[in-house]
């Protein structure tokens, strides 16, 4: 049976880009050394946050392969392969399994929806058969794909028809679903939050661990807040998490994600620009970003 | 300067009707003082629980004056007073503060929608001001009412506008934002959390306290969460949410809104039909959904 | 059996209030006789466009009254008295007969929403049953109420239960919908169309009549459109139709609702403010849009 | 300056599979013959009735290839090269000009959309630039896309951005919109028109031509609705059109996508299987479809 138990924080690797917007995977060695150096327990890669989808296929295939080269199994690496076209989600599992990663991933197709838990199963099942040996964790992120899924009924109906799903990279913020989740067959799923701003509330839900995008500038400040969590020192884990609220809150006063990715340039690691639809932020924004960020001490508390 | 601060539950009570749909007024001494005698620290009536915008207006001030007797100052009672009609909406506030209400609460207008903020903050002082005396808490329930504001900014920009603010009812799983709230002035709002369900979450993220529907039929469990939380006992607490969210889930199985009703009746305090658009359950849903809280030993652990 | 079967233009009254936002009744009497002589067939009263659902329930009844008797029964006058509580809706609905007006019609409640076709047909035959003389027009403006319903199956469905229905006023821009529901049990059902800017669709489409806010300013110009469009001269009515879309982006330049109210102010019936939470145009704006109006020639075409 | 002007009917091509899901292109061959026969003005490839997004990029090539060989240059092909990845689209549409495609057409990226006009804009100039000698199409479809753009500023601003922009799909039912864009720089733009069951809607607010998916199996029912629409018939055309909407109304009972490709058996051109995550119609569904149809009497109005 597919064993991958993942306890801990995961970050949602970015694609580091050159200023052209071209793939820099000379980059991505000194991203995973420092991320395995603060802790990760995995790298979640070609996700929303590496903006995966915008890759070409090609591209796609070059940056899991870095990321799975670069980790050297020191940790698991889990490649996210949802297309809108299950031929090329197939194509990128394959490949997934073939360069070693250790788990895929997938949001369903989102141009045209599956209408129905079943016919997403189908579309997991035929994306899932193209790597049999690789674990499989459904990417949850409905705000996004437009596809509100029961995901206890899921998990639930998934055993015979998904032999390879090990769990759920959970993607929105109702914590009851996902602590039902937790549940499932006597607690068989491993379910990964992915809210970063409100981690301690899936832990409270019983997350086993996160996937998200702050996790690779804030790393520490968030095994603090699981130790914190874990030592049952709700004050302090309360504490911290706040100002993971406000980090998130001056970080999303610039769009979203061209904001997130020009933190790795505040913390020595640019990752370049963002592909479109995504702006990348100028220098004057990345300025103001980064006062932002002073004026709140990130870079006090943040990344010691 | 207006006080009042709750902490604990807050059942968003229900208006208890005979079965052909008229007012039972008689029905509500019984409720509140089961809900005194297990230990809530307000009730929230005409709510979205309380069917308040299917009642006419004279109903609402009905309802609104039976609680309030019946409460006999014991604890606080807040009216929901929300309309399309802001005229309609001053006319139950200043009922409202007449009959001796300890607060006001409302929605916004949802047919047309405040357009911005400052639209919003100019329609709650135009409700506000019909109840001078009155503490106010502003209803965010986006879900239902398609105004997505960001409810930090109402609270940072309403200080002059609304003096009569005291705090919201945050009706929305964004536990990130909900915290973000309770720091806002040095912490001087009052912050309830509206999704039971995930109670726990929004005490690890600060919330004082808490109005909800299931606190009207499960308010001893949820006290118990609340008071593994204060002890640090998170084990307990997160075992104990996970049969709140059993609870809900099974609920939710027949339509929400008459379902929740219908728990009324299961421990023998009927509050009878709700109004249409809302569904009756019928006698053998009922049956179903007792039976469906035996499995999961809802009376057990639920009321005892 | 009920009869009414409306052709032509029916403007959705807009309801004339003072400076300050209260009621200018005395505005009624010379609006219904500049729209009569211009040669509309009914008046729609309390819709979106009269802010039905802002005034109070007393307000409400004022200005049915004030349309009717302004009206003398000259053309039939339809009072929209849809409400989220159906026993307001009665209410108005009774009163709406007992005035002497012609027809009645409503939006179905929006804050709880029928889950269902069958609890649409209960909902609406709670409000007709209260005015059991009255004809009544189901309106069907989605994009507003958020009820989805197939509105074919509505007539189709609805011949016993709902007795009074005699048609729609269709306020979306489904033409192909609106052409199916005049085909329904040999095109016994009144359609009145309700996006002026592509009235001419509506007509392909088999409207009978239309129903909206620019026929109260531009009542001449519409009934050209229809002219042409009943001669069969295409070409001049796609031409007038042109116009009709110009002269609605130029409003759409300013919020909706109270940009529309504005060009009341400019023809010469001054309706006043409009109700919270729809702004009221400032004096500036009031002439920027007078100045947008010239600059493609409205004066001229569209009121001669 | 590019140059193409269509005026007629535009089928939205299926892509023809075998029963396994695979490309049947010796099924194009006849399937183009045959539109061409009954008066097509152009084809529209790899659509969403195409099932463009569905396919492989390679897929999408060789079916593109196809359609420009099997048209052979009698009327003019367009392809849509669409994709979340720009990256790819380029290479679609690189592609589409190699092998003689006659204009290319585009979607918007989705997963991440375009936050503005001017972004939307830069991201059709990327993919544009790849195909620099074909005209292009913007394909307007907001309600699969969730990019709501307002179509007459994208045109009105396009002119140096988008040298290549001609024309745009308009698959959407908002025909006041659709006539604005035809008046855009004195009617500089193509505009085709994407609703079939209200074509004549679309005909009457200005629409040059329409790209549809009926127009594969019905097309000389819809060419008489054109016709009596060019002779100013309008009781006719208005009669014809009535049966189109008689016809996707029958095609709905089932699952969209999949029900209008299995009206290519019914009418000898089998096009298989639909891709995950549609449906493909059972053959007892398939029955009941055609039983549907006889009912209406479409095989002798639709075809003859």
């Amino acid at each position: 049976m597919m064993e991958l138990h993942i306890q801990g924080l995961v970050p949602a690797v970015f694609t580091p880009m050159h200023a052209d917007g071209s793939l820099n995977l000379g980059q991505i060695g000194p991203i995973v050394d420092k991320l395995i150096a603060e802790g990760v327990r995995g790298l979640y890669v070609c996700g929303s946050t590496g903006e995966g989808v915008l890759l070409s296929s090609e591209e796609r295939r070059a940056v899991a392969e870095a990321y799975v080269r670069a980790s050297a199994k020191r940790i698991p690496v889990i490649v996210q392969v949802g297309h809108n076209s299950l031929a090329e989600a197939r194509g990128l599992a394959e490949h997934a399994q073939v360069v070693g990663a250790d788990a895929i991933s997938a949001i369903p197709p989102t141009y045209f929806k599956p209408e129905s838990l079943e016919m997403l199963i189908r579309c997991l099942a035929e994306i899932t058969s193209a790597a049999p040996e690789l674990p499989f964790y459904y990417y949850h992120i409905p705000k996004k794909t437009g596809v509100e899924v029961d995901t206890v009924q899921l998990l639930e109906r998934s055993a015979r028809a998904l032999p390879n799903l090990v769990g759920i990279k959970y993607s929105y913020t109702t914590v009851f679903e996902l602590q039902a989740c937790t549940e499932v067959e006597g607690g068989r799923y491993n379910v990964l939050f992915g809210t970063d701003e409100m981690l301690l509330s899936g832990l409270a839900g019983g997350a086993h661990g996160a996937v998200g995008s702050t996790y690779n500038f804030a790393t520490p400040h968030y095994r603090r807040i699981i130790d914190a969590f874990e030592r049952s020192d709700l004050k302090e884990a309360q504490r911290l998490q706040g100002l993971s609220v406000k980090l998130v809150r001056e970080i999303m006063n610039y769009e979203a994600m061209p904001s997130l990715k020009a933190m790795m340039k505040l913390i020595g690691l640019d990752c370049g620009a963002s592909r479109l639809p995504l702006q990348t932020l100028s220098p004057e924004e990345c300025e103001g970003l980064q006062r932002r960020l002073e004026s709140i001490g990130f870079f006090e508390w943040g990344r010691g």
